[in-house]
This record gives structure tokens, C-alpha cells and sequence, in this order.
């Protein structure tokens, strides 16, 4: 019923840590594909609480909390789509992707972090409070994009 | 900094009910990817689950509790994605999602319904019970898939 969409090896890897051996088993195409697929859905849930902070849009506080809880999950989603065997793959990432694994991996937790304090104060935060760190979400994938990605 | 993917009409409709006449401003284009973000991400978190129950990889419990939470955010995000103006945009989607919409939003709720369960008996249930809960899940895409979308 349903069409394989990428080898068993990858399966492996999910849950634990991942293995750079199981990983260039996987077709690279298939990792940008996935990993693509989460910056899209990140998009789609945080820019409109940027809007809110520009004042394109009304403030709506339920939406800052919905938002940021599907932000939670997706900014976990897209990192073991950045295996090495991607390095070649057609996509926007920089070279610096594959070689400063360390700050990448900082830029990261960064996001991470800040999302998570987002899901925190959406709870019954004051207004000014969740856009400030609707702002700090905004610069963690800024500074990210800054450095491992294309200008677009 | 950011490319805008798409209107701010839509991002007025986020957190509250959808209005067609906002979806309508937005480009199908971008609603298509979105939502085949969502299912390619779908795709990612449930497979592996599929292939413990086949036996074609080994049970894990620990990647089945993530997985299962990853999948109950994205089994809420490719819904809006099949807004009215998207009916002539290549996609795999088959004219039902447009006609049948009752039946279209009773799978969308069976397969939420589904996944929420698993998620539940994820944590601590036993290994048949979670492996039960999979094939639900399991039967949940497929039923979907069957009406509403074109065979792959």
C-alpha cells in the first residue's frame, strides 16, 4: 500500500543515536527531501507570529501557543537530514554544513532552546513577552541561515 | 532576512478557523508543498514504526514513544494544505478531496484519533499493544489514501 520512501537503514537509526554508516545507506535525495520538508513546515508556523510581531497581522495568543508547539517537534526534525553523504545533493545548504559540524550542531541546540522557551512563555505570557521571544527564534534561524545556508 | 513563502492572508487564518476567502489569496503552489511537507515528514516518523511491526527492523520502544509524538503535530498540519483553490495544482490529490469533504475530514479525524491513541499506549503500553496501535495507524493512512489519493 504504501511506496517505500527510503531504505530500512534509516529506520535503524531513528530513536537513538545515529550512525554515520547507516546513514550513507540512505539515498541522499531522499534526506534533503525530508530535511527540506521541515524548513517548509517551520516556515509555515513561524512566520505568521513573525507577522504578528511586525504588526501585519493581529496578535493572537492562541495561535502563539498551537504554533509553537508544532514549532517544538519541527525544529527537531530536519538535523539527520544533514548527513555527510548529502554533502554533493543538490540543495541550499553551505559547505560549511559538512565542515564546522560543531557550530552547526551550537546553531542547533540554539533553535531548539529558544523555541522551547517560545512554548513556555506562550502559556499565559504576557504579549510583550511572547513576541520578544518570537524575535529570539528569529534570530536563531537567522544566524543559522547566515552561515550554513545560501542567500535566497 | 526571510523569503516570504507566501501571503500574509494566510497567516491571518492560522489559530482560528480557516476562512476560504483568505485561502483563496494564497498561492496553491504553496499550499501543495506545505502539505506534501507534512506527509513526506509523515512518511519519516511512521515508516519506521511499520517496518518493528514487520519485523524488518528491531523494536524499539523509545523510538516509538518520539516518533508517535512527532506524528501526532504532523498529523494536523497537511489539512488546511487541500484549501478549495489548490483543486487544479498538480499533486497527487484526487478529485474526492474536493467533492467528498465529509468523508475527506472523517479520515483526517480517524487518523488524528488513531495516532493520539498511540501515543498513549507508547508510554508503557506493551509491546503488542503498541504494535497493534501501529497497524491502526497504519490502516488509518491507507484508508485515506485509498479515496483520496491517486495510486503511487
Amino acid at each position: 500500500m504504501y511506496k517505500r520512501l527510503f531504505p530500512i537503514a534509516l529506520a535503524v537509526t531513528v530513536g537513538g543515536g545515529y550512525s554515520l554508516t547507516a546513514f550513507s545507506q540512505v539515498k541522499p535525495q531522499t534526506l534533503v527531501k525530508q530535511r527540506q520538508a521541515a524548513m517548509t513546515l517551520q516556515g509555515k508556523y513561524f512566520y505568521p507570529l513573525l507577522n504578528m510581531v511586525r504588526g501585519r497581522i493581529p496578535y493572537d495568543a492562541n495561535a502563539a501557543v498551537r504554533n509553537a508547539a508544532y514549532l517544538d517537534a519541527l525544529s527537531k526534525m530536519p538535523w539527520d537530514g544533514f548527513a555527510p553523504n548529502t554533502k554533493d545533493a543538490k540543495s541550499g545548504a553551505l559547505p560549511a554544513v559538512y565542515t564546522d559540524t560543531v557550530k552547526f550542531k551550537e546553531n542547533q541546540d540554539r533553535l531548539q532552546s529558544e523555541v522551547a522557551k517560545l512554548v513556555a512563555v506562550s502559556k499565559g505570557g504576557s504579549e510583550p513577552a511572547i513576541k520578544a521571544q518570537i524575535e529570539a527564534v528569529d534570530k536563531a534561524c537567522g544566524s543559522c541561515h547566515e552561515t550554513f545556508r545560501e542567500r535566497q
